[in-house]
């Protein structure tokens, strides 16, 4: 049995003030949980409704007590609180991702695994888009938090800089197809609804569009498509290609 | 004031069984109604927390009796009960995409989206794929159901005989930047956890994989997100990109 302080305590930090003031996170599942250990994520504590691998001490915690306090319709068994590990500052070599003011968690999410799966080691953030730690972007990252270092700053004071030419997603862009990417750079995602910031969008080099075929009503991209979209163009005639089997 | 049994009617539309009976599913929000509308679906009935505009007949509906009956958190003025279209051929023309097994709502009106977006005008689904008037599904379309024709059709009986070569998304495939692609064909997409189905499988002329670039440990990417991905390189390289202004 888990005591009431230390559920109370877990279950505070499903909201980000209590994330920020102690430090902390609440990673669920066995998948997350294991890639973050793997990825020397620095450990508070670990419940788990299973006996732990031989090794890692885990807290027995009790089915109902887990659904307590996990953010989960259908709790994964294992349940961790992990460090916020330590700012680094980002690496401005290669392709970076810039989100400005993205406040979907799901989004986020997804982002973050497709800098992963497109080698971006290094996603800058506006203050105002979501944190990285909300548990539904957690989720949706799949794991790939443990390999993507997520960094927020104001774009509009590192951006300028960094070393690296600027590009921005915009609707009135230049088309993707067409366009000729440098080696490095650093591209900008507004939110669907706002785009990019003006003291962002004054530093850019270029904007592009992602095009549309046909005789398309869409309105617009979901911006976690649209990352994926990016992120493979601006791959797509780079060496080092990977299948994976 | 709506009758209790219009309300009790209303929400039943919830469920895909009661949907299925009644040839009809569920609109919400000012956006959507208005391109089903625009699009020419019939209408059910239409309810309205503010007065509709001219020549549109609304029942006026309050704003608790809204939310008694909506599938959202926050309820959009505008609910609407249309018919479900009835079944017509797939066109097979251009491309097409087809979905098999894919169980996410959310995905899926994604998928719808990104169809609209890329002038694919008809979507093939598996039986077991998720009902594409599912609430979650209709919302993630941002109106785009009203534009892509969604066919709920055996794959493995349909597409031998549709004429067009049949490409599959796999892990394995071949690499996507690489591949010369026909100007027709029908790109099959299998979901995140089982991937195209045995007895599709043994249909493809290929398959096909997005690359991983560095030394990546995402292990796959969420299917809205390969989808676009796709459709992207098919149309790369095609006539015809509009950049909307």
């Amino acid at each position: 049995m888990v005591a009431k302080k230390d559920l109370k305590f877990i279950k505070s930090l499903h909201q980000k003030k209590n994330r920020a003031r102690h430090g902390l996170f609440l990673a669920e599942g066995v998948k997350l949980v294991g890639e973050l250990l793997g990825a020397g994520f620095g450990v508070h504590s670990l419940y788990s409704t299973d006996p732990g691998p031989p090794g890692i001490q885990t807290t027995p915690i009790s089915p109902g007590e887990l659904k307590k306090v996990s953010t989960l319709v259908q709790p994964n068994k294992v349940l961790g609180v992990f460090e916020v590990p330590e700012a680094a500052p980002p690496r401005f070599n290669g392709w970076l991702l810039a989100l400005d003011g993205v406040r979907d968690p799901g989004n986020l999410g997804t982002i973050i695994r497709l800098c992963d799966w497109f080698g971006v080691r290094d996603l800058l953030c506006s203050p105002d888009t979501v944190d990285c730690y909300n548990p539904k972007t957690l989720m949706a990252t799949m794991g790939s938090i443990a390999r993507v270092r997520v960094h927020y700053l104001p774009l509009e004071e590192v951006l300028p800089a960094c070393g690296l030419p600027v590009y921005g997603a915009s609707m009135e862009g230049n088309p993707l197809p067409g366009a000729s990417l440098p080696a490095e750079g650093v591209l900008v995602l507004g939110s669907e609804s706002h785009g990019v910031s003006a003291p962002v969008r004054a530093l850019l080099r270029a904007t592009l569009a992602i095009p549309t075929w046909g005789d398309a009503g869409a309105e617009s991209l979901n911006v976690g498509t649209a990352a994926g979209i990016f992120l493979y163009e601006i791959r797509r005639g780079t060496p080092g290609p990977t299948i994976q089997k």
